[in-house]
């Protein structure tokens, strides 16, 4: 299944919603967007727009407001997720300082400068955002997220900010998802967007999700924002911890952890328009979708990789630790060598081998074993002699959209499982090319 | 200056013998190759060849063998130092189990295959490659050293390779060395050979280097194999220190620790035919200019990076610990974006930052300053705002073929300093089409 968007400013193109790597958990719908409305399957009891404040260079739709709608607001909850990034932009800082964290009413995003390095007056500038936005909405300053994303170190203009943000509060609307979508994309060639619904004792909930986010495992200057919204009736206390489990299952598979650019914001909103009170059993039932919600929109951002054609799935098992599981798969993961053998549908996994020998240096791993698209090619730390029905399962294999890889280092019960792209030359043009 | 190879199998190009980020110490002098004769600068005592052994597909040179000369061999003394990679190589893993590593005499190395992950098969055809060259040379086996090059995985063929050793065993010969450097490049463009004169208290010895590597800051594939040479009368208790000082201020410095590749290996062999014994301070002095001349050939290296089209001098200064210099250089210095911006000619210095704050997640460094080609672009983690003078040197800067990158984290007394090369198309070609 593929969507068009329509009435899309950017290159429309048909995002990847098929992935074998994506399963919905018992009770849960995918809301496909219909029409080119995906904003039609946004859960209740929100308001959105996109609007051109002036910070593209392009004129495209720059500035975008999502918030909970006034009727709505008195039940809603909040929780939100920042990057851990030391140099975290100005609007990350004051969201941390400022914010009612568990009480948030909207968010206000920017594209076309990420604010980021850009001391007291760019805090400023994230300040007069906040603060053009909370009164168009007329509600408190620390009720209202803010997030940037684009060029780092250039000095916002604080007006043109503010301007835009009061300009987008005041035009939202219930069917302004897609506009507000527009506004806070990049390089993304397709919005990554999601709904579901899931069934739970007492009604059924919708959940929702609008990011941008297209980069290769390490999004830097493709920074990852998204934004949650459910119709379900939650609390801070319970959205918080539901979020970071979430987020760890998904996201953070795709980011790995620390790689986290200057910018990177998940904010959760609950606007209780549903009128649908989950008991212990709906919790957990929205945390499964809520994780398989942000798996599916992962996904979405690593097949929309700067120059990626296809996306990997790499598990390796049999470590003595979580942090050698995690240190094998980054640098499996991270490997320029790797990445482009992907790219060339080369089974070449001896790139596969010496990059996870790098991360285990000193180490004895005899017991290791590789399997490439579900084909047997290492064991006992030596290539296996493939049969021919093999070598042409495996060459077929890495023609696909999407590739397996299982590494089992044989040396205790540890595991992890990571997502990424392959390295082709639009990653080149697209970066070399995105001058400041 | 420049050098031409004559007579060279691969594509004949200028090397980079030129570099700001290299000098000499006092008392060393550079011996540059003479009329595409690099061989004929080898220090005395010691013979070479480069032969076809059948390894590669194309029919070029793929197996090489250089020895002590036989007069030289009673005084004669080695040093070694090998990958760390937890999947090392059969020639490596054979070298550590077997050699007498300080009483080396001669190494064989071959290219077109790794033999890496290929089990007791492989070791048997190390082993075969190492007695038939040893046989040859009319000395025990435990005196050479084997290397390997190549595709991984792939299993060698053990009458192949012993026959190759034997050949190239026995056409060793004085001006040999230019035909063993042929025989163990891979995608290199040019050869890594550099010799200097070093005056010492009793005469003047020789160093000389012959490698191959041609890698990004991780040379996974692109393994780096080194054969250094001298003519003066060392011992194998002074050469090992003295050989991983000079690998750790050199070498380490552009492949970062644990990024080793399965078959990394550097060989030092002394073979005293100078006459002249260096006194401490001699050692000392010795010390010095084989650091200097292995940075000559790590920098020939990051110069040769598939698709690499400058080099970058990065400095980490001001760091906490060692540890915090070293994750925050490796960060950078690994960054496609940061490569691919430098590959640009853009002085999107944003990415550096964002890199380095991945790195200190979670850390506080309010006093981070950072300067791009001389330009301080960053005080107080907050971009400066720039005179056009500035704008001008900034970008005249970043169009030339060494850029220089100094991070102050202002948090400490530690520093790191790397070296590394842009990442660009060419890269995506070289290593998407090199199949297996």
């Amino acid at each position: 299944m593929s969507v068009h968007v329509g009435g899309c400013a950017h290159p429309v193109v048909v995002a990847p919603l098929t992935s074998r790597f994506f399963s919905l958990p018992a009770g849960v719908r995918l809301v496909e967007p219909e029409g080119g409305s995906p904003g039609a399957t946004h859960p209740a009891g929100f308001l959105a727009a996109g609007v051109v404040a002036g910070l593209k260079e392009s004129g495209r739709p720059d500035m975008g407001v999502l918030a909970v709608a006034p009727q709505s607001r008195e039940q809603s909850a909040s929780a939100a997720v920042f990057t851990t990034n030391a140099f975290a932009a100005a609007p990350i800082v004051l969201d941390r300082a400022v914010c009612d964290l568990g009480g948030l009413v909207a968010v206000v995003m920017n594209s076309g400068n990420a604010n980021a390095c850009t001391g007291s007056s760019g805090l400023a500038a994230a300040a007069a955002m906040q603060s053009a936005c909370a009164q168009a909405l007329g509600i408190g300053s620390d009720k209202v997220a803010v997030g940037s994303t684009g060029v780092i170190g250039r000095q916002a203009d604080a007006p043109v900010m503010a301007a835009g943000a009061g300009k987008a509060a005041e035009a939202v609307r219930s069917d302004g998802g897609p506009d507000f979508n527009q506004a806070i994309m990049t390089t993304d060639r397709f919005p990554k967007i999601c709904a579901v619904d899931v069934d739970i004792p007492g009604g059924t909930v919708r959940l929702g999700v609008c990011g941008k986010g297209a980069g290769m495992i390490a999004p830097a200057m493709a920074t990852m924002l998204c934004v949650v919204t459910t119709d379900a009736v939650l609390t801070a206390t319970e959205m918080g911890p539901m979020l970071d489990a979430a987020v760890g299952g998904s996201l953070n598979r795709v980011t790995v952890d620390g790689e986290m650019s200057t910018n990177d914001a998940v904010v959760f909103l609950a606007s209780g328009a549903s009128g649908v009170r989950p008991d212990e059993t709906g919790l957990a039932r929205i945390s499964e979708a809520l994780e398989a919600m942000l798996l599916r929109v992962a996904l979405m951002m690593v097949a929309d990789g700067e120059g990626a054609t296809k996306v990997m799935r790499l598990k390796v098992q049999g470590a003595d630790t979580e942090k050698t599981a995690d240190a094998v798969a980054r640098a499996i993961g991270d490997s320029p060598l790797v990445k482009t053998a992907m790219n060339g549908a080369d089974a070449n996994w001896g790139r596969i081998m010496s990059a996870a020998g790098a991360a285990l240096a000193g180490r004895s791993v005899p017991e290791t074993a590789l399997w490439l698209c579900g084909v047997k090619v290492v064991e006992k730390a030596t290539a296996c002699a493939l049969r021919p029905a093999d070598v042409g399962r495996l060459a077929a294999g890495m023609k696909g959209p999407e590739i397996d890889i299982l590494l089992d280092l044989g040396s205790g019960d540890c595991s992890t499982e990571i997502y990424f792209a392959d390295l082709g030359h639009e990653y080149i043009t697209v970066n070399a090319e995105y001058h400041t």
